[in-house]
């Protein structure tokens, strides 16, 4: 059994090791999380997502710098690949974040990304939960995308901050990556560069307003720290506004439900997988779709309810 | 009801109305797809996959000229956003593989990317099936990733030739994208560029032989068309030796195992998440780990008991 207590304490190297043990998927990951879990649920988690090369891990680190001028002990969770932030990952769990990763008020974690999607690895929260027992608060993630098939950052986080930069205005029309249905607060970066005033006018164009919400969008020039006050600010004025109208918890709840929806539907997945590699009657249901006696549409119907019975 | 007689002659307006019906999900798909089952299976379908960049659409491009040259009639399915055989999925439809958008037997068809994952539409298969009905051999389909968590082209495509190019020993390496262990033939395209050959001494050290076969490391220059026909005979020999040793039937059944238990489990997944909202111990369960009573590991084990009674 792992001791808990030195976790709880925010011992950098205990928290480290269990973070690790959650990523390789150890044995004693679940117990540890279980023991874990009834000390979480304390810290505010800000999702920062947007392109590559937008400059996410510029911001991150003037943040840090700002709530650490404040006395927190902030966490982050980094899961880009081509960013300098998470970078790192490939090389082992090197942190390149200027001057934080020696400051021992600032813990920085670099996750693998799985495959070429956006989405967040489904371990995420639980690392997530590991920073949060340790009392670190804030809690940064950045990832590059929305998470169509991995988890995305809006069930995750609890105010999604969506940086963009000048001339992108094709990655926001196109509303592929579903940047628009998921930012709370937009920030243009890189403001400084041609076109700033374009993304803002396309971003406005754009923009929904959720639930009396409407989310701003602010100028930033991350390398020099400019606007990122503003931007905290206004964080935590949408945190303020989201606790006020109930929505706050409601998120997290939804959150919540759709883990274990998640969970259930994996767990059954793989039942259901082995079940029907066991019938008998499945690879002869293939053979008939090969052979073209039957179509795929009417196997799977008959799949289904085979399946269903028993 | 869609009369299928102009598809299965091959009518080109016929078969882009029947694709669009099964790109826009239409109420007439799935009957349309039933009738055409019968018609397919003659095919054989080649998969063109690699990273951006790498002239997919080029080798693509030349692919075809050959293939024309013996009079066949080619169908193609682009999906990669970035590709220019592609790139026309992002403004409507338009076509820009050179000439062969003017010459009657070749069909191209452009596809949406799902998000930013690398892996093929699920309606790809049907896709290709419509081809498959109008005569269309070979079937050549272009997609930028191997697929982690939407379909891989290695569950399509009878034969899979992955692009790539110099220097770019680090993809190969990380083997993030899964190309190493789909690929039956390897082709270093704009070989003509520094470092081709270190990039081929990568691949000998990572290819694995699969069954027997050890697939093959070919250098094309893809604009001027060098090294094409000898990628052709590679991919013709390929088939053959699957045919002969009875693993191309085989991974035709594998590819329709994975279509069957994968719509299984998406319809059984939508079945349980409705029941699982509709349970009210679900609200009062997903309420008790928020407030820290149970955990979620606890929680989904107690829903999938309950799910599972009923």
């Amino acid at each position: 059994m792992i001791p808990i207590k030195p976790i709880l304490d925010g011992n950098k190297r205990a928290v480290s090791r269990a973070i690790s043990l959650i990523e390789d998927e150890s044995h004693y990951a679940s117990s540890l999380l279980r023991l874990l879990y009834p000390h979480t649920g304390k810290a505010f988690v800000i999702g920062i997502v947007g392109p590559p090369g937008t400059g996410k891990s510029s911001i991150i680190d003037a943040m840090v710098r700002c709530y650490r001028q404040r006395g927190a002990h902030v966490g982050v969770v980094a899961t880009d690949p081509s960013s300098p932030t998470s970078g790192g990952a490939l090389l082992g769990d090197r942190l390149r974040m200027g001057l934080h990763s020696l400051d021992s008020d600032v813990f920085i974690r670099s996750m693998a990304s799985r495959g070429q999607s956006g989405g967040l690895s489904p371990t995420t929260r639980n690392v997530v939960r590991v920073m949060d027992s340790a009392s670190m608060n804030p809690i940064i993630i950045e990832t590059v995308g929305a998470g169509q098939n991995d988890v995305s950052i809006a069930s995750v986080a609890d105010v999604v901050v969506v940086v963009l930069m000048p001339q992108m205005g094709d990655e926001v029309q196109s509303g592929k990556a579903g940047f628009m249905e998921i930012g709370d607060i937009f920030v243009v970066n890189k403001a400084d560069l041609d076109g700033a005033d374009k993304t803002i006018s396309d971003l406005r164009a754009l923009r929904s307003d959720v639930k009396g919400w409407e989310p701003p969008i602010l100028k930033t020039v991350a390398i020099g720290g400019k606007g990122i006050k503003e931007m905290l600010v206004q964080i935590e004025d949408c945190r303020q506004y989201l606790e006020k109208k109930g929505y706050f918890a409601r998120r997290r709840m939804a959150h919540l439900e759709e883990e274990l929806l998640g969970d259930i539907v994996s767990h059954w997945t793989q039942k259901l997988k082995l079940r029907a590699k066991r019938t008998s009657r499945f690879r002869a249901i293939v053979r008939e779709v090969v052979s073209r006696e039957i179509d795929p549409w009417r196997a799977s119907e008959q799949l289904y309810k085979e399946l269903d019975m028993m």
